[in-house]
């Protein structure tokens, strides 16, 4: 806080550096703003979410205007129990996304050391060191030395890295072991399949991190789950509080969870436009070098000039400030395959 | 936590106490399990929220599917700043229900003494001790002594005393001198008119708290509102963090605060209601000794056989675990107003 005036001197200090809290993501809008001749409506492909949403169901009036009920949330967390095999409810955290998860977990432990395997999805970076832990960003998990704390995304945004369960439990142990923390963000596994979760493996001392609005394409509804041992899932979920997960996302979560046949679906949509992509990507020069079902990282020689061409023709695409060659697309539906196509068309040839 | 191997032992101590991580409210489902054989649908008169919901508009697809926008949070704050009277959209904080922000305060704040205003939601307590905070009930706004902090719900749940907004500004200004802290939860403040609200008079050090699902009828859909001083709000922006509050909540919320006249309307709607009522109460036998224009605070020498008998009923009422002669009843629509009759007339004798 600049002003004393207004900032009482028992604010907590750590919360207090002005620096740390100007808001980002989400950022098609500031986009858009920047390219105002951009034809509308835009589109954004520059997060990781399924173009093919999950359908929203008729919701009973009830679902808006009453309380959340604790037995929605239970059944919601049975539910999420049986989908992510994880089993027992005890063990699942439901939340308004793993935004506020990933925001939560760092002011639960005492400041530490932590490694953050990178490059990754940077709000890990941002919230762990705005609680003042000594955060190290490594390349391998090989390279965690005595880290109390570890971070990784699995698959990871944006490379697509994937470290197997097995690999993934024998760092668990080790680090349970020393009484630290292993924070797995698996943000883009859904469609890889139960045998490529860590999940099902139970591990000591970790949290695990699912995102429900990526997946189902539904990120405006707000929800998320962390899974981890019983004891640290209720201490999370005292944290988050009562009635932090809309009725709607109660709700329509819970059917989409059930709806193995949808997910199934959504895979085999997914595959065939991720192809269709990875080809014009390919044609236009690309070189593709990382992904997962949701999205694709790309490098191109003059990724600049690509960002600003197809942002001249309103789609929006992800550019990483220190790997200034790389672009991450999310995977359009056909109707922006085709803006796509014509937007790399419109690219300036090389000088 | 109770079990070492696994809970680290870094986890931040003040977290660890399980006792305090019982979850509670919005406790219709634990009622309906303990009266089984009460005829369905519940009506639930336990909380105060208006029975009659703001219309759900049509949502645009993408309402649900993308991550919701910066630029429509700011809209959100621009129409609230408006509607609440506090005319700069930087004074308020948008969050998914009053509830996260009741969390988050205490947190923000190093150890210190707090008074509350009692008797009153109980949430406040809850989550200032949970901080480490020394925390002090008492009857009036001229007990505070010394406190740093204090803590008043405006007008009064349950007992709907209401406090002048220049009483409050001055206290403020008290606390201001002393570098403390104003919190005003005006959560059943919005249909008395913006001359009972404090926020028009924008009070230093003050964080004054507003519900939009209650005064709505939309409490699934989870929004509340800080206000603030600019600093104040921003600190707790970058708390609640990005993306916090829903796409639908967003477009809703915006819609319904800008919609004057179904506020108008429902205020007519709910004072006749409430008229209604009251005289059923009165008839009864119940004395009303405090209310808001979403309850009624009744006094009945046999409280808690009113409370069984309405139960078996299918009516779920709050009691006082402190005042076993209180009963508060939310303001019931017309046909949960036959029922509530029904009611009290199955009311055995009295011994």
């Amino acid at each position: 806080m600049n002003d004393p005036t207004v900032a009482p001197s028992f604010w907590v200090s750590q919360f207090c550096r002005p620096g740390d809290f100007e808001m980002h993501g989400g950022d098609i809008d500031h986009v858009r703003e920047r390219y105002q001749h951009a034809p509308e409506p835009w589109i954004d492909l520059s997060t990781g979410i399924n173009p093919f949403p999950y359908p929203i169901p008729p919701l009973p009036a009830d679902t808006w205007s009453r309380l959340p009920l604790a037995e929605e949330e239970d059944k919601l967390r049975l539910v999420a129990a049986h989908h992510y095999g994880a089993d027992d409810p005890d063990r699942i955290v439901s939340a308004p996304g793993t935004q506020a998860l990933i925001q939560v977990i760092p002011r639960l432990i005492e400041p530490t050391t932590v490694a953050i395997v990178g490059p990754t999805y940077r709000e890990h970076m941002r919230c762990w060191k705005r609680m003042e832990h000594t955060v190290r960003e490594i390349g391998e998990v090989n390279e965690i030395a005595d880290a109390k704390v570890v971070v990784l995304v699995n698959p990871n945004n944006p490379t697509g890295r994937h470290y197997t369960p097995d690999r993934l439990l024998n760092l668990a142990e080790d680090i349970a072991s020393r009484q630290g923390l292993l924070l797995v963000d698996e943000a883009f596994a859904d469609f890889l399949g139960a045998e490529q979760s860590l999940v099902p493996l139970k591990p000591p001392s970790t949290i695990i991190l699912r995102s429900f609005g990526k997946t189902y394409g539904l990120a405006g509804l707000r929800l998320g789950f962390a899974i981890a041992e019983p004891q640290v899932a209720s201490l999370l979920r005292a944290w988050i509080g009562p009635w932090a997960v809309s009725g709607p996302a109660l709700t329509i979560g819970r059917q989409a969870l059930e709806d193995t046949g949808w997910l199934i679906d959504a895979r085999a949509n997914l595959a065939n436009a991720a192809q269709q992509l990875d080809k014009l990507l390919v044609g236009a020069g690309c070189e593709i070098i990382g992904g997962t079902t949701l999205f694709r990282l790309a490098e191109h020689p003059r990724a600049q000039s690509v960002a600003d061409a197809l942002a001249c023709n309103g789609i929006h695409v992800r550019q990483f400030s220190d790997q200034k060659t790389w672009l991450r697309f999310g995977i359009p539906a056909t109707e922006a395959l085709c803006r796509l196509e014509a937007g790399f068309a419109s690219l300036p040839p090389a000088a």
